[in-house]
């Protein structure tokens, strides 16, 4: 039995989207188990609408509180203690038996609780964020990281590229995972010195199929699987692309509003404009994962339905069932300058 | 009399452009000057398509050789001396009498030449690449610096901050720009320490008008007039934004034609999509800058046509008319750490 445990408030559609992937993932997975957080009136109500009930696959963790988006982490992490995230993160952290842990809330205060509570793999330097988007040829493209550090050295983007390799193979089957450096140019000598050296590094590294320097404007061209930054541009890098591609379809929008004629031809291309949609919208490619993590931690996009949730907890799955934390300690042990601090 | 020098080669529409747009801009500005960098017999043979005679606010300088724009910019500018570009920066540097210089060649050489051949101006740290979007609002954005300097501290920032707002006041008219700097997170302390440092002196410094913090995503809101951020970030940052919106275009595009029904619908919209792109066609919006170089030096888009180089024509004017370089020299000596190196 895998024990996943499931924060179901502090997404913006509260316990019927998370309760709700819940049902479709318990279905989809016979050896899964789920503790689902929250409060437990409201988590019993939507058990009910989603026709789950108490048994030894599913049991409440009664946590009357929720972390609003807006709160400052470090603060929320210390002083929402009887929130639902915040009881999850304990159960995970206390509990050997919980394999992983399920958000759609505060991605800084998970982000912060997982760095501060569940801590790190034996040789990780530091958790690194990683969210998948939507590539053009169909396929996807994993970023990390992406803001969970703002500061890095080389040797910690050679560990991005390690751990998020062995991500995508695990999780998305994806057998040698491209993975490109996020630079200013494509050329080997790019960029500053830090991205200079951790060209160098992921370049003698033999255990990952480096394909050297990739601009931004390069991400969505299904040319890389992987791409490693340091987290202040790889969250420049992510936040960038999405932005622009939700602006300019709500351009779009707007526009066609603007006129009889375009609206009268919106009218024959309805299916198309909601295909786009879908497409940048992320939450439809699962969670972005805390690679590194001394347990499974997937954070879902804000917005998450019931579909994706559960695309989110069969993430945390996969990763546990293919013993992802194990396959990372082995392969960041034998780096040339592996740190066991 | 303003003085310019125009690299007629390099960009991908040759001498029909640059040559259309000097003759545009000439018509425009009455005390203009234009000397015609490039092969003599073509810019002769455009000369008479576009209708301008030689006169004393047309001349030709002679330039056998092009930079081509994938050439390694330091070996260019080195091996290149007789490509219309080097023969350009070359009139730049050594006749005074040559305000600055509009080229539609390789960014990369034209960055390198200005920071290796033409130098900077009194109290500037290093010169800034500043391109110009547009916004959803209808407005513009400028970004600076994205892509000359790829390691900076935060004394630069606070540079690009005060070049930035005289630029986009001298030659877009804006009062007081709005300067925003690019950062992970909206909260003052976010991102790095050099962040985190340039944050604090952007918000003592009451000659220009600081807003805060900005995330990637909110880059085409039209909340930010100017936004300053390191040159790698910066550079991810712009190549993501123009990366998403033509990736996401050529997607619709090719989405419309999967389908009788769609391609049906689309011939109501065609002025429209025409639009769409337009709007993202950054030449529309004028060439990128360096700030702070000796010498004003405009760089077009590869693919400019005529009204685009005018356009960065007019840019290079409006910089000589409004002496943005003595008002620069000017408004960083006046900063509290002026370095007059």
């Amino acid at each position: 039995m895998i024990k996943i445990v499931l924060d179901c408030f502090g997404g913006d559609k509260g316990a019927a989207a998370t309760v709700g992937g819940a049902a479709i993932a318990l279905r989809q997975y016979g050896d899964l188990a789920l503790i689902l957080a929250g409060a437990e009136n409201k988590i019993r109500a939507a058990m009910q609408r989603a026709g789950i009930a108490d048994s030894d696959r599913v049991t409440v963790l009664d946590a009357p509180d929720v972390i609003g988006c807006d709160e400052k982490p470090t603060d929320a992490i210390r002083l929402r203690r009887d929130s639902s995230m915040m009881r999850a993160v304990k159960l995970l952290r206390e509990d050997a038996t919980v394999a992983g842990l399920v958000s759609t809330g505060s991605t800084g205060a998970l982000v912060a609780a997982t760095v501060l509570r569940i801590g790190r793999l034996r040789g990780v330097w530091r958790p690194a964020f990683c969210p998948i988007l939507p590539t053009m040829t169909g396929g996807i493209v994993g970023i990390t990281d992406s803001g969970a550090n703002a500061e890095c050295k080389p040797e910690a983007l050679l560990q991005y590229a390690v751990m998020g390799s062995r991500y995508l193979t695990s999780v998305y089957g994806i057998a040698e995972p491209r993975v490109a450096l996020l630079n200013v140019g494509t050329e080997a000598e790019k960029g500053d010195t830090l991205h200079q050296e951790a060209y160098k590094l992921l370049a003698a590294e033999k255990t990952i199929r480096f394909v050297g320097n990739m601009e931004s404007r390069d991400l969505l061209s299904g040319k890389y699987d992987l791409v490693v930054a340091d987290g202040f541009s790889g969250n420049v890098l992510v936040k960038a692309t999405e932005g622009t591609a939700l602006e300019l379809l709500k351009k779009i929008k707007k526009d066609i509003y603007s006129s009889a004629k375009y609206k009268f031809g919106a009218l024959f291309m309805r299916k198309m404009f909601a295909e786009e949609k879908a497409f940048m919208n992320y939450q439809n490619y699962g969670g972005s994962v805390m690679l590194g993590a001394a347990k499974t931690v997937v954070k879902g996009h804000g917005s998450a339905d019931a579909t994706s949730v559960a695309v989110c907890i069969g993430q945390a799955y996969k990763m546990e069932q293919s013993r992802l934390a194990e396959q990372i300690e082995t392969a960041l042990a034998a780096l040339p300058d592996a740190k066991n601090d």
